[in-house]
């Protein structure tokens, strides 16, 4: 701990700005950590809605103090020698610009400011491009966990001025989260620019694939197996524990949720399972609350690599977002419910089919983002390492996927140039291994009417990225036909496989 | 032919920009129409080349004037009196600047641009700005259909300045393909700013989606039912006949892509089809020489509209371009093949199922396209009317899909600001109707390994945007336990279903 002290000694104080519920968070955790936290938010209720829950906080050791005046709230950060440290965690796009704007006449040259909102990586560049001229280091800071990790470590990914970033990394260590296995702390210094906020965003945009990935199983098992709540969360349980995917949060908490009841909170009056107190509406994506989701699938369309398993995640909850105009298409087009299954012969089984299914699909939503990542890195000169990202997804973030980690950190830390992890044996035999198990998985649900958008996805995603000859070859023929496309043959040397360029020939379907 | 040949008359000149395959075919158009053509390339080989062709060429009313200085180009535009009419055909984004650049200093006040690229809308609106400062018109127009339909007729959306467009759509009436039932021409002035060419987007997002459903629908028959390529070639002419799929472009050239021999172009020694010389690439959105199909996922995902078909489709070309790299991956993973099916007790049955799996997700392709139009056009303020894309869809363009196109553009005339086409009935009973033929393919596809990332994107689709209880019900009680993202309940009045926004209600799953 004690070049870890020695951060919190060095920096002394920090500034928060929102005391929303992330900033809130925060401000508690590096209070604990030794630091004095000084906080300032647009909305005076939230700072001192705070500082009440302050009064009754236990274990804190930095002194907390909210502040009304911006002014006040900067003045409050100078220090004799080193430089000022602030922490956004502010709404992305402009309401993070409009406090920008707001604070920076207070801020001085050597400031740095770390922004741990979703920022869009482009956004984050505009403002550290703004903050050089006045010599202030702008830092997009990528922080997963949700504000439970908010409050006790979360995973960080951190892009910007080199020297600045180094500068506070020992903090940022000793705040983040932990990996359980080697103490590590879940944080990095992904590299220039917005690249810290791209790694972010593509941590949501697998997390987009994983959460309808394990919502599709949930149902499955609810309505086509018949498993009440308890049951399912025994099994969420046994899949944390052991196998592929043993210390995964998503799974993790999948169990609390099913076995969550109300009474923990109210009067045994109004117990009950909390899950049948919640609506199917995911609405972040359709009010704009949640930008990343939709920003990893427009990343994913404009850099051209197919990450089939998130979009269809994505457009699965935007769907589900409108219920009022659902609950209307319903009764015009009177779909089948999911129907329960009468024929099972070996529940377990299907069970461990499932539970292999998942697994690959999951495995299918990093290999998308990894990928999505690789081609941004290269395309924007970043230079990201794709095992740092593995890395710091060990513990603290929504994706953390133990077993995952553990297959792909090993060769992306030996092979820094890949940018297909399917290419890497241990990850094809691993999907290969589980296709049959997600195969007959899809079978059973799409045959009984279950709802499985990125299951399925991820199915036809396996098969035709190792395809060899995939039915495109018609698609290819079409477009020559109506727009001279122009092709390669097949086994033709220099054009099988070839670049992926146009290819020579051309020819006259029907000459116009 | 009064009123359209008055507008040859009064324009008698245009003047094209880009002698490329496009350009071309539009000088040979516009000289037949009876108007003077002035062309010049950036290449001098362009513009040579089309002069060759120009000096081959028969029925050419106006005279064609090849130019490499682009001064004595625009010069041989000056009449008395009237506009000049520029047409340019030039590969979006960079390269249109550049043009645009260079002829900048020769435009003069009251001059029409017609930008005839698939450019970006965004691109369009900022070109509109910087010409409205020197008094120019910039129209962004969508030109669909190919080089084949640039040669006899495209389909064409138009939007810019209201008054310029109104000046030029005569011209362009003439120009443009022609319903064959009505005989109106298939363009239409769109509304203001980039509105032409986003429709023009949309459309090649639907076509990327039909695209990947009927190569989906010709892998099953061909591998899957060991049709040969005369028999496929049948069947999609016997589908293009009668039916729900009766004067559908994609199905027609289908069936002249299954049965095109080398020999017609060729010696009979080079005999076979040309579809075996085609390879399984499809490069043009990885190479970016194809912009739209992903400006459309982009636009999907960032307006949060559903269009998780058109993805699809787009995801397996972008997969198939790097064909080299999939080759590699396909060791790894050793995927199976798609099998033949051994079982086959009623071809034409299953035949049938296919033809209904194939119109079903084509229609489904037209619903979220159209819902991408609508909400843009909200979003935008640009007032499109929904019926008169599908109007301007019925002839000389790639999605040209005539049963699709009567029932739904009744129901859109009637009602301008249906945001959600399978609100009606119509189309619900449609969607319905055909769900069975989908899920039965889907399934048996799925069952011998075919790849079927479109049709199984479709199946889901339409049973979640008709589900009236999706297991989103479980992403967002997760969502909640880890980011308090905040839920309605189910049954309590104005939270079900209540506002597509976050709900009042938060539980503290896991207290922090």
């Amino acid at each position: 701990m004690g070049a870890q002290s020695d951060a919190a000694m060095k920096w002394k104080r920090i500034g928060i700005v929102g005391a929303g519920n992330m900033g809130s968070m925060m401000g508690f955790a590096f209070s604990e950590l030794g630091l004095d936290v000084s906080i300032w938010d647009a909305k005076s209720a939230n700072v001192n809605n705070f500082m009440k829950q302050v009064e009754q906080a236990k274990g804190l050791n930095g002194r907390i103090s909210g502040y009304h005046d911006i002014s006040d709230f900067a003045d409050s950060l100078r220090q004799r020698g080193g430089r000022r440290l602030f922490l956004f965690s502010i709404t992305h796009g402009t309401p993070a610009d409009e406090v920008l704007k707001l604070i920076k006449k207070h801020l001085m040259k050597g400031d740095i400011i770390l922004d741990g909102g979703n920022e869009h990586y482009r956004n984050t560049e505009r403002r550290q491009r703004a903050c050089q001229g006045i010599g202030v280091d702008w830092i997009g800071m990528g922080v997963s966990g949700g504000y439970q990790s908010a409050r006790h470590g979360p995973s960080m990914s951190a892009g910007g001025n080199n020297i600045a970033l180094e500068e506070v990394m020992p903090l940022l260590e000793l705040y983040a989260a932990k990996d359980p296995k080697s103490g590590v702390p879940c944080v990095s210094n992904i590299g220039p620019g917005g690249s810290g906020h791209f790694v972010k965003m593509v941590h949501n945009g697998i997390e987009v694939g994983m959460l309808s990935v394990i919502c599709e199983a949930w149902g499955f098992m609810h309505s086509g197996m018949g498993l009440d709540y308890e049951e399912i969360g025994e099994i969420f349980e046994a899949w944390n524990t052991d196998g592929e995917l043993h210390t995964n949060y998503l799974v993790k908490i999948a169990s609390d949720v099913c076995r969550t009841r109300k009474a923990v909170n109210g009067s045994e009056a109004e117990d009950g399972y909390v899950l049948d107190d919640v609506l199917d509406k995911v609405v972040q994506d359709d009010d704009s609350t949640e930008g990343t989701p939709s920003w990893s699938i427009m990343e994913s369309a404009m850099r051209h690599v197919s990450c089939p398993t998130l979009a269809a995640g994505f457009y699965f909850r935007v769907a589900s977002g409108n219920r009022e105009e659902r609950l209307q298409v319903a009764e015009k087009l009177s779909m089948p419910d999911p129907k329960s299954f009468t024929d099972i012969k070996d529940k377990s089984q299907m069970i461990e089919s499932l539970h292999r299914a998942v697994y690959c699909a999951f495995l299918a939503s990093f290999c998308q983002g990894l990928e999505l990542i690789a081609r941004a890195s290269i395309d924007e000169g970043w230079d990201i390492s794709l095992s740092e990202c593995i890395r710091i997804w060990r513990a603290g973030c929504i994706i953390q996927s133990e077993f995952i980690a553990d297959l792909l950190e090993p060769f992306l830390q030996e092979n820094k140039s890949f940018t297909n992890a399917k290419l890497n044996s241990c990850v094809g035999k691993e999907l290969q291994r589980n296709f049959t198990a997600l195969k007959d998985t899809v079978l059973r649900g799409l045959a009984a009417d279950h709802y499985f958008p990125a299951l399925s996805a991820t199915l036809e995603y396996i098969k035709y990225t190792g395809g060899t000859m995939l039915p495109t070859k018609f698609m290819e023929a079409q477009m020559d036909y109506f727009g001279a496309h122009a092709y390669n043959k097949p086994g033709v040397q220099g054009e099988d496989p070839g670049l992926v360029a146009k290819g020579p020939h051309h020819f006259e379907w029907n000459p116009a």
